[in-house]
């Protein structure tokens, strides 16, 4: 049985809640917040507290808050050589108080609100600075069915950084879409399967194989038409350099 | 029964004819292309031609051919006032040669050349010259299980614009995720089931009320580190417009 202790109360607090609270062999000894509001509606599943000093003896204390806000909190803990590990990507395993045995435990995904998250589809990135930690941070992950990496520093930058490439900025694609069909009174729900579908071959080939369309097979005339209909500039220059970096990837740029 | 002829050997061609061919209500009467090796290992299931003069009889003439090619192709159909449709979402309907009734039966979505696809998840955006043909093509996409949508000419060039937003430009966003993690010995495969889970919330959320990360909370810190870890000019270049993008849509922008 591993016993944890979550600190914080956003999104990725709260799936890992649910996930160890239904895990067989781990225990959530407390749920810390700074305020109790957010987490006070667990309170007949937990022991929800407020009060860094009332903190338990547990295997590892997981902190999971905004990133600026994590090395003061481990520096708040009232204790020496215990396992802290924080869940950023972009954070380093160093800015944990030295005090303190010191890891991550990064999931790598975007987590809803409310939406329920299956941990199998959240691979957990983990980094240890002592070597022996790294088998208990394993074992938690495998309890609530994640697959898990071992990544150093530079790794989980470099994954973080990725993160940004296909989640946030493709994400602001779909917006774009969302922009230009609604413009002209189409429906952006018509984009929904293929959203699905460009994601779904991710999965089994790489995106350089799975490219299509005007701008890998230079297709002139089609580029020509689609600058003419953007009217908005930064989306004209957002194609035009998406265009231009498919072209780069594809041998098929010819200049400006 | 409908009966269709398809002409051309792409991949809207042969996924078009494997939806037909298992439709209950659609007989493919002909599978024409200019050379019959594509398509004679259908011999058995079609008639293949790859001469145009023995065309027979059909309710609907598919022309699922490269853009370049759709206005020749209809002009040397050796027939009149017949309805002959193309797949395209970036011709106009009127490049169909005039002598024939005119539309265009789009199917917006990606296809692979090995993957099954369920034409459920294929959205057909039907456009007619006359009225009167609308309801054969929409009972055509009905057949096959298709989700329809009447889009005029506009609305058609638009969608087809968002398509390469969301399926050409994402996946080269996941062309760049796969060069930057590589490029630290990270593994692009930890990326993949936050690939899915980014365009499976864009089926449920707005894109806009799905955004997070460090550009839309203006996040200095971060963005300053991931622009010092990218060494492509390129993928710099993309990252600090897409942020702006995001920065625009969430009123987060404050200036360069």
């Amino acid at each position: 049985m591993i016993s944890v202790v979550i600190l914080g109360a956003g999104n990725v607090a709260t799936h890992l809640f649910k996930a160890f609270n239904k895990a067989g062999n781990v225990v959530v000894k407390q749920w810390y917040n700074r305020s109790l509001k957010p987490i006070v509606t667990y309170k007949n599943e937990v022991e929800v507290i407020d009060d860094l000093s009332t903190l338990k003896n547990a295997d590892v204390y997981i902190i999971a808050v905004s990133d600026d806000a994590i090395a003061e909190l481990s520096e708040q803990l009232p204790f020496e050589n215990k396992l802290v590990v924080h869940t950023s990507g972009g954070v380093g395993v160093y800015d944990i108080d030295k005090k303190l045995k010191r890891g991550v435990f990064y999931p790598l995904q975007t987590f809803s609100k409310d939406a329920e998250m299956d941990f199998k589809n959240v691979p957990i990135c983990i980094e240890t600075i002592d070597k022996k930690d790294y088998h208990i941070l394993k074992a938690l992950a495998i309890s609530i069915g994640s697959p898990t990496k071992k990544v150093n520093s530079d790794q989980r930058s470099v994954l973080h950084l990725a993160a940004v490439f296909v989640n946030n900025f493709t994400n602001q694609l779909y917006r774009i879409g969302h922009e230009i069909t609604e413009s002209e009174g189409a429906e952006f729900d018509l984009l929904k399967p293929l959203i699905f579908e460009t994601a779904k071959k991710a999965q089994y080939i790489s995106p350089y194989m799975a490219q299509t369309g005007p701008a890998k097979r230079n297709d002139k005339k089609t580029i020509k038409k689609h600058l003419k209909i953007l009217k908005n500039e930064q989306h004209k220059a957002i194609y035009k350099l998406l265009t231009k970096s498919i072209q780069f990837t594809h041998g098929t740029f010819k200049g400006q």
